[in-house]
C-alpha cells in the first residue's frame, strides 16, 4: 500500500498530540482504515525543545518550503495559532495544492470566507472539526447526521475556561477574581484570559457552528458578545434559589426569518442538561426540527482531545470523504445565503433583573410601573433582607424585548429609591 | 441536475417519517447538499391506510419488484422491521444492485455478519445510523470523529422504554408493574414489552456499537443480557440514599485483552451525566484513549428523530461518503478480528447487595465472613429498620469477581439468619 503522507506546521501542544497519534497509533489506524499514514515533516520555529516524543530523524524542520515544495505531502495540518501568520501559511499551503486541516477557530471566524473561497478556487479541501468543541464531533454531525433537519437552535458551552470559573462561582460561591486566579493556577485559564472570559473565543466557535448549522452566511462581527467578567457572585445565589444555574452560552437561533447570534452569560433552568455540564467540559445543544433536542458533550480543549479531532479530519481527507463534504455541501460562507442577524436590542428573552433599592413602601410600585410602561411583564419577584437600609429586589420577567428592558432600567436607575445600577442577565429556557 | 432516485420498503411510522422528510424537505436538502432526491416508490402490504401525507400518484405499490427491477432506484430504504422477511428483502435489494439504508437493529444484530458479507460481495453499501440511538449520530462518530482513538468503553442508555420506567421508579418510588402500565398507556412501551424490558433491544444496539466501536468481531449471543423486570422499588430508595441512580445500561469494555459485553440494570453515581438522562431519552457515553470521555444525547426513538437519521444516511449514500465508509473501513464483522468475550462470571465490578436478615447479633459477622472467604471486600454497610423481625442489610462491595459474589450469595442465602433470597445489582462507576 502506498503511504499517505502528511505534514504538520506548528509543533506546540496540539501539534505534539497529533504527532504522537500519527507516530504511535499507526497500526490501529491502519487496521481500521486501511490507511498507512506517514508523518513526513513537522515544521516549527522551535525544533529543539523536547516534546517527549521519539521523532524520526529528518522529520523536523524550520523551513516551511520543505512542506510546500514536497509533492508527496497531500495533507497539511496547520496548528500554529494566531491569525496573520497562520492565514499566510494556510493560503500558501492551498496554493501549493495541499488539503489543509486546522484547529484555528480565530482564523476561521475572522477570515473563513476568504479561506473557503481560496480552497474552493484551488479545488482543495479545508477541514476543521477540532476548531469547535475539541474532540466533540459536532461539525461532522452538522455536515452529516443532522443534514435532513432545519436547525432551529444551537446553544453551546464552548469555552472551558468560562465554564470552569462559573462552575466554581456556582458551587463555592466565591467571587470572579478568585475563581479566575484558581483557573489560572490549575492551567484552565491563560495568563491573559481576555479572549476566553471576554467571550471572543466562544464567538469564534459560534461563527463556525452558525455557518454550518444554519447553512447561513453572516459576518463574525454580527455576533453580539458579552463576557463573564462583570458577574457578581451574589447573582449566583439568587439564581440558584430560583432554580437556575448561570452558564456562559454561545447561542444561535432562527428567529422570525432572522438569526440570533449571541454570546453571553445566561440563567439556565438547573435541571436542564446543559446546566449540569461542569468544569472544563464543553457541550453543544442542537435542536433540529426532525431530530428534536440533542446534545454532544466532551472535553472541549486539551492536547489529546483536540488531536483526536485533527487526526479524524486527516483520516477523513485521506479516505476522500472530507473532500466530498467540502466540495459538495453548501454549508460554507460563499456557498450559502446571506442572513440578517437580529440586533441585540430586538432579541426577546426572559430576564433576571436585580435592583438595589431603599427599603421603603412604594418602591416596587414605581419599578413595576416603569417596566409595564415598557411592555415588560413580571413573572416573579423576590425581596430579601428586609429592614436593612437597601435591599435587593430580584425579578424574573416574561419574554420581553431587550431594548425595552434597557430603556426601562435606565429610567429605573434614575429613581431616588434605587441605589446603584441595576443588573440584568438573560434567561435561556 | 439528474435526480437521485430512492425507494422505501415499509410504510409504517418511521417509513412515513422518511417519506415526509423526502417529500416536504426537498428544497432545503437540495440547497444544502446539491442533491435533488426523488422518492419514486414506496412499497408496503398496506397502501390504503392514510398516513397524513400527500403521496404523489403512482408512488405507492404492494409489489416489491417495482423497486427491485427499477434501475433508476439506486438507494432503497428498508423499514419493514422483524427479521425473516426483512432479511429476505434486504438480500434481494443487494442482489438487485441497490445500496440499502435500514433502521433494523434486530436484523443487524442477529444477521449482520451475513448481510455485511452479502453487501461487500455485491459491491453495495449498507448504512444503519438509525438502528442505534434514533437521531443521535453515534455510528457516524465511531466511523469518523473517534477513529483515531482506541475506544476503551461504550456505556449506553439505548432503550427509551426502560429509561422511562426506571426514571418513574426513581422519581415517584412506584413499583415496576405500575410504571410499566403507565409507559404503555403513554405509548412509551409496547403492548408486549418483552424485547425492551428484557434487555434484548439494548443488546441488539450494543452488538452494533461494539462491532464498530471496538472494530471487533463477536457473536450477538456473546452479550450477557438481564432485564429490568425483577427490579424492586425498595432498591431505588436505598440506591438514592447511597448517592446512586439505577439505570438500564448497555456496556462494552476493553478488559484484559477481552471484551466485556453486557446489558443489565446498574447503579450509577447520581452526579454522573448518564445518571441524569431521564424519560425516553437515550445517551451513549464513549471513552476513547485520546478524546477522553464524551457523550451523545438525544431522542433514541420516535418517528421523526429516526427518520432524521435515515435521511442523513440516504444523503450520505447519494453523496458517495457512505460508500467509502462501508467499503474502506474495517469496522464490520467479517473485516475485523474475532475477539473473545469475557463470561459474566469473570467480570469484575463493584456490587450493591441487599440481604433480608433476622435482626439478631452476629448476622453481619456471618455474612462478612462468607464474603471474605470469597475474596469480596465490603466498601460500606447500612442496616436500617432495627427492631423489626427482619431488617434489610444493604452493602456496597469493592471490585469483585461476579462468580465469587454469586457463590457467596448462594451460601449466604442458606444461612438461618437470612430470610428470602439476597439481591444484587452491579455498580458502574
Amino acid at each position: 500500500m502506498k503511504p499517505a503522507t502528511v505534514g504538520i506546521i506548528g509543533f506546540g501542544t496540539v501539534g505534539s498530540g497529533v504527532a504522537k497519534l500519527l507516530l504511535e497509533r499507526g497500526g490501529s489506524i491502519r487496521r481500521k482504515t486501511g490507511l498507512d499514514i506517514r508523518l513526513k515533516t513537522i515544521c516549527d520555529l522551535d525544533i529543539t525543545t523536547p516534546r517527549g516524543l521519539d521523532i524520526p530523524p529528518g522529520v523536523l524542520t524550520t523551513d516551511l518550503n520543505r512542506i510546500l515544495d514536497d509533492d508527496e505531502i497531500s495533507v497539511a495540518v496547520e496548528l500554529i495559532g494566531g491569525i496573520v501568520a497562520a492565514k499566510d501559511v494556510m493560503l500558501k499551503l492551498l496554493a501549493a495544492g495541499k488539503d489543509v486541516v486546522t484547529a484555528n477557530k480565530a482564523l476561521l471566524a475572522e477570515c473563513g470566507p476568504e479561506l473557503f473561497a481560496a480552497a474552493h478556487e484551488q479545488g482543495r479541501t479545508l477541514a476543521f472539526e477540532a476548531s469547535v468543541g475539541g474532540g466533540i464531533p459536532v461539525l461532522a454531525s452538522l455536515a452529516n447526521g443532522y443534514l435532513a433537519n432545519d436547525i432551529r437552535s444551537i446553544v453551546g458551552i464552548v469555552n472551558g475556561t468560562c465554564n470552569y470559573i462559573l462552575t466554581k462561582m456556582t458551587t463555592e460561591r466565591r467571587d470572579y477574581a478568585s475563581c479566575l486566579r484558581e483557573a489560572q493556577e490549575k492551567g484552565f485559564a491563560e495568563a491573559d484570559p481576555a479572549l476566553d472570559v471576554g467571550g471572543g473565543d466562544s464567538a469564534h466557535k459560534l461563527a463556525i457552528l452558525g455557518w454550518l448549522g444554519f447553512a447561513a452566511d453572516f459576518r463574525f462581527d454580527d455576533i453580539y458578545v458579552e463576557g463573564i467578567t462583570d458577574l457578581d457572585v451574589v447573582d449566583f445565589r439568587h439564581a440558584s434559589e430560583l432554580g437556575y444555574t448561570i452558564k456562559m452560552l454561545a447561542i444561535g437561533k432562527q428567529s422570525d426569518g432572522e438569526l440570533e447570534l449571541r454570546v453571553h452569560p445566561a440563567l439556565l433552568p438547573s435541571e436542564h442538561q446543559l446546566a449540569k455540564i461542569s468544569g472544563a467540559y464543553n457541550a453543544i445543544w442542537i435542536d433540529g426540527d426532525a431530530v428534536g433536542d440533542t446534545m454532544l458533550y466532551g472535553q472541549g480543549a486539551g492536547q489529546m482531545p483536540t488531536a483526536s479531532a485533527v487526526v479524524a479530519d486527516v483520516i477523513d481527507m485521506l479516505m476522500g470523504r472530507a473532500g466530498i463534504t467540502f466540495e459538495r455541501l453548501k454549508l460554507y460562507p460563499g456557498t450559502t445565503q446571506r442572513r440578517s442577524v437580529k440586533p441585540i436590542e430586538d432579541v426577546e428573552t426572559e430576564f433576571y433583573v436585580r435592583f438595589q433599592a431603599k427599603d421603603s413602601p412604594g418602591v416596587l410600585a414605581e419599578v413595576s410601573r416603569i417596566l409595564a410602561d415598557n411592555d415588560i411583564s413580571i413573572a416573579s419577584v423576590r425581596q430579601t433582607g428586609m429592614g436593612q437600609q437597601t435591599v435587593p429586589i430580584v425579578m424574573l420577567t416574561h419574554r420581553a424585548r431587550e431594548g425595552n428592558l434597557r430603556d426601562a432600567l435606565e429610567r429605573i436607575n434614575r429613581l431616588d429609591c434605587i441605589k446603584g445600577p441595576s443588573r440584568f442577565i438573560r434567561v435561556e429556557s
